[in-house]
């Protein structure tokens, strides 16, 4: 299809999708006649990524294309998703981490990169828990790990779909999209109970 | 304790106390001498929800107000706790809204607020599904909500705990809070799974 078809199908502006082409957070088309091009599949799928990822997902640009370049590297590519915790999370940070990376090592034994962020994330968590709470054992995120792995093994891809790109920004889109969707039920669920339990 | 006690027992700086006097965010303190005034517990614990919500719900600070203006009414602090969903949240969104809504008052039967913003999140995040994996029935977030339930039942202040503000400051940071624990233990479990099922 021509770029202008690309466009309406996908509902991305002309000038974004150049913009895109430029970044290169979207492979270059066929080239088809002069000045133009021919976009497929790959590039409507591509697109639907980049906005799930910034619109749903919040990331910057930047962050995209990281996420982007690292599809054929599982690891890296949930690194690159983030979250980003800034450099100075508060007080304890330094003792919660060490019980959380404990805590994901060892008692859960998930395989997961040191640097990996949600490490840094779930260390802020815990010790703001503690702060507003008094000392909190680590082990309180027992069920929350449980529902989290429970809910990762329904996301993941059936063994039946096509391995490689595709596979990949199917993971990852599907990763942010249920987040999301996630987050809005624990925010209706949490007023569901607030306006039942007076 | 002194304006300087209470900057150096919760880490925020004086000048962003001061700042947070004079918007409202924080109540005054008890007059005691001359220019002068007395902190307590009251304001220990509303600075170290405001960091939470800002730092990591991510809130700005007019959405912090407006959440600490809504303490006595659960219904519209988790209003104001958003998340928000910008205007124009793409194709098929409105045929989403109408499934989720059914979804969420019919099939689940939770009571929330019409303008609740998790509707509109819930139905941007199935629009996205749907453009990513065809056409999904509203039924694949059953599980979603099944953990969400469970979860805001485990956050849920103990009966013990006494009423009033401070219960309802517990409440959301610990949604918040728990949240963002959920979604760093969601992502680690993707890359846990994306590094064994290879």
């Amino acid at each position: 299809m021509r770029i202008g078809e690309l466009s309406s199908w996908t509902g991305v502006s002309v000038a974004t999708i150049k913009f895109y082409l430029r970044e290169g957070l979207l492979p270059g088309g066929t080239p088809s006649g002069s000045n133009q091009a021919d976009y497929s599949d790959v590039h409507v799928r591509r697109l639907r990524l980049i906005r799930i990822l910034t619109q749903i997902g919040g990331l910057s640009l930047r962050r995209v294309a990281e996420v982007l370049r690292s599809l054929n590297d599982a690891s890296a590519a949930y690194r690159a998703l983030g979250p980003e915790v800034e450099e100075d999370p508060g007080e304890d940070f330094a003792r919660a981490l060490d019980d959380t990376n404990r805590f994901v090592d060892e008692d859960l034994g998930w395989r997961v990169h040191e640097d990996a962020p949600g490490r840094r994330a779930l260390a802020r968590a815990l010790a703001a828990l503690r702060q507003t709470d008094g000392e909190v054992n680590v082990s309180v995120l027992r069920p929350y790990a449980r529902a989290a792995d429970w809910l990762a093994t329904e996301e993941a891809p059936s063994p039946h779909e096509r391995a490689g790109a595709d596979r990949a920004e199917r993971t990852i889109a599907r990763t942010v999209v249920y987040e999301s969707a996630l987050m809005a039920l624990r925010r209706l669920a949490h007023e569901h109970r607030a306006a039942t339990d007076r």
